[in-house]
């Protein structure tokens, strides 16, 4: 908040965010205030599944400058149609300290409503520890019946937490070759994916979120599941090995965020009638708000950027409609050894 | 905290906030960075049960100066207790939309390892709308189950909230004699009680927190369940009846803070080796902390105060130890009429 003010006051005309939601508040009251258009990329925690943010209480009639540049959170329309292709009925739901479970209140209030019985239960970081205390509290038939409900669980957590989690409890024999786990998390990068299928016994579900392909599939390819610019793929640009470590395994989304705000300010500066000059101070009461904000909002809605994660656009109302989901699941059935890898990961199914 | 630093500029020397987790976060680095006493009375918005603050990451080496007022949140304890007295094995939990399901984690933790069947709904502040749509979305047999269901829940919810809920599932016939509901909330009035014992038919069973009785009961008297100072209680004294009004229905806790704020700060005036005068900036980055803080600190914690909520203390932690619930229940079997109101509520179990 006061480095966003101390950048304002430098002339600092946008903002870009990858914050949590507590802190985006703030910065997107300053950006309401001050005009100032604020390209807001939610980061959860250590890799955990997104929460949706609380509906922040604006001033009635006050324009809204923050852009949601990530899509709004998804999973609970996601994992409701899951489970009930699968037909589900009891299962254990499994999420990581550092996710917030009022993200998952609809979920919770469906499979409620529908009779399902969920269980709740918190996976703290100190896995081996939180396992054996369950060795050591539970009686056996408490234990047995335990047993029983991790045949079938639903995984809300970081690729990293999931991974340990399985191995912990492969390794101490709580479940078994007949269990059907899901992992939903919008981030599963191809090679978390291959280590949890190494790591798990029994059937495992991968959902994540994917990037639809560009009509014009001969202006792209495809590099670590990510469409990128033809130039950027081309082995002969030295810049492309660069990328690869630099931004493909991080965060793309950064990329095209910033990407679309170099563009827009490229169109804005063409155009004579733009107020690209602003004196800005947040810390003075009377400090009028930026005259070129609004011009400048609207062209980042209008035009959008294509870049490493698609084609990266707004709707009206501000939200990126990009929502698509990926279902991967593992061959079931086979006899195999427990940490044998050679396991099929295929497409499933494709979601809007 | 802009207030709070504008107040310390003015030579304010302790903190009593009354306001959420988030917001305290922020005073309680300003009192250690300052050396400032802060008493901090946990507040829930609209009545909700109180969820556990989240830890603060402190400055290894930091003196602590915030003194949490209110006793910690032991609602996870207490309904575990209650539950496995009556043996349920499945319910529904109801809460509110301003209870944070967080505070809930641990109680879920071990409703799952013992294997009992909880479903969680939220129950949104329009109450009609949502049964409304119960009704519409589910079908027969699903509504058959979801009755069933309804039999046994537990809530976590303001008792305006709770009042409301119970009279619609009433009113529209989802719940019928045979149904046992738990509210639970540390703080339900005398008046709550009736109210709420009125509006539901079947069982009701009602856990709020209770203050104990001092020892010296000689020096004491009860006003609407709360022990009060025998000077106050006097009906000569004119301020007994204003007090009634002011205080009791309100918030005794906030008057027992102040008072022993002002106690306090009587005995340290007295100590000539005490630091009282301070000038302290905390805009300015090379302040010093205030040298008698820890001092007044330390005898706040040492003395505490006899007051409207009994006596109020602190351990060497900075806790508060008087954790007390009661349990209360409506007589159950009694054939009666909807919104008769003649039922017993009789003190049922007291836990400390």
């Amino acid at each position: 908040m006061k480095q966003a003010c101390e950048l304002m006051n430098r002339g600092i005309l946008a903002l870009v965010s990858s914050i949590g939601c507590m802190s985006a508040g703030s910065l997107q009251t300053l950006a309401d205030a001050m005009h100032i258009p604020h390209l807001f990329i939610q980061r959860s925690p250590a890799g955990s599944p997104r929460s949706a943010c609380p509906q922040t209480s604006r001033m009635p009639g006050t324009d809204d400058y923050t852009l949601m540049v990530r899509p709004p959170v998804y999973l609970n329309e996601v994992i409701m149609q899951v489970v009930s292709e699968y037909s589900w009925q009891k299962f254990i739901l499994f999420y990581d300290s550092d996710f917030d479970i009022r993200g998952i209140e609809d979920f919770l209030d469906r499979t409620s409503q529908q009779g399902m019985d969920v269980s709740l239960q918190k996976v703290e970081s100190n896995i081996n520890m939180m396992i054996t205390s369950l060795f050591r509290t539970m009686r056996v038939e408490e234990l047995h019946r335990y047993r029983d409900t991790l045949r079938r669980a639903v995984l809300f957590m970081s690729p990293a937490t999931a991974k340990a989690f399985i191995t912990e409890v492969v390794e101490t024999n709580l479940v078994a070759f007949d269990c059907h786990w899901i992992l939903i998390n919008e981030e599963i990068s191809d090679y978390d994916l291959q280590e949890l299928v190494m790591k798990s016994i029994g059937r495992l579900t991968l959902v994540r979120q994917t990037f639809p392909m560009p009509q014009n599939t001969t202006q792209r390819c495809v590099k670590h599941n990510h469409r990128i610019n033809t130039s950027l793929c081309d082995p002969k640009n030295p810049k492309s090995q660069q990328l690869e470590v630099s931004v493909l395994d991080h965060q793309p989304i950064h990329y095209d965020t910033v990407l679309l705000l170099a563009n827009t300010f490229h169109r804005k500066l063409e155009d004579r009638k733009w107020h690209s000059m602003a004196s800005l101070s947040c810390i003075r009461k009377n400090s009028k708000p930026w005259q070129g904000g609004k011009s400048m909002l609207d062209t980042v809605k209008k035009f959008g950027v294509s870049g490493l994660t698609s084609f990266l656009e707004f709707t009206d109302n501000g939200t990126n409609p990009n929502i698509f989901f990926e279902i991967l699941g593992t061959n079931y059935g086979e006899d195999r050894g427990r940490g044998v890898s050679r396991v099929n990961v295929s497409p499933y199914v494709m979601m809007a």
